[in-house]
């Protein structure tokens, strides 16, 4: 994937689709990857997201150690390698050669970015709901590959059922 | 739409998918139905959800007051009025009228569950995040239509683009 610089105001319309997620995390050298579909945007501009992380995920002490994270949004040509990372632990596997997945140097996190997959954004945490196990997070960089204008995102009906992003349709919305 | 009743414990895989959703509010024969796409699961069973709804919003004062909602989920087939419910707002028109929107009766809110909609879920207000204007809500009573496998869900991706979900694939996953 040929990932570019995306303006921080469009991020919104990559999350608000509701897109299985895969959350990089990397802390003293520990790294893992954590397949996510419970996140919704909270804010527009700067792009701010909440993500439910729970303490039983290994990613939980990852993120909340370096306080930062990559959101990756993979599509279904790489849904095999997105199950298996949903899997899997990475509290006893290297989860990047488990599942196949290229790094990618990231300029604001530590955390490195998921090269097949066709949007990553780097994220800080501002700020915890710790009652909901939520993460409050900024986007501080997005990258998108411009050639992906349709992507066929990967959104979980439950118990390994994906439902794949079809066509998008014009509405005469005003909606932002 | 026939729908019947639907088990609580399957919820989640109707909302974390990540549909634009209707959210329709009744308080002292006040009404208003409003397009949403800012919200994600935090419980699997009992449902809970959270979803963003700004003090801008008419809903939010009909939500406040009442303390409870219906969230109803629209399919590409009605997308024009779900459009036009995102373009117009309660404050000032009669938006089942407007929309063309069928009232149901709810069995445990006052909100009048959309006939049109394939799904409907009767949503009680147990807590707020006042910061992020997040209404935390637990699901009672969940309403689906079993004619309908695959929704063709709509997914917001900005300025009237909607995604229509595709087909729903299986992948080896152990997620639930």
């Amino acid at each position: 994937m040929a990932k570019q610089a995306f303006p921080l105001s469009g991020v919104y319309g990559l999350i608000e689709t509701g897109p299985v997620v895969l959350i990089s995390t990397r802390w003293k050298g520990r790294e893992s990857i954590m397949a996510q579909s419970w996140h919704t945007m909270i804010e527009f501009d700067p792009p701010i997201l909440a993500c439910v992380i729970s303490e039983s995920n290994y990613s939980f002490e990852l993120i909340e150690k370096s306080g930062e994270c990559a959101i990756n949004i993979p599509t279904v040509e790489i849904g095999r390698q997105v199950a298996l990372c949903g899997n899997s632990s990475g509290r006893n596997a290297d989860k990047f050669e488990a599942c196949a997945f290229t790094r990618e140097k990231a300029s604001d996190v530590e955390a490195a970015l998921i090269g097949e997959c066709y949007a990553s954004l780097e994220c800080k945490v501002i700020d915890r709901v710790k009652q909901y196990d939520l993460f409050v997070m900024e986007v501080t960089r997005a990258w998108v590959d411009p050639a992906v204008t349709e992507p066929r995102t990967l959104h979980h009906r439950g118990y390994g059922a994906f439902m794949v992003a079809g066509e998008t349709v014009s509405l005469p919305s005003e909606m932002r």
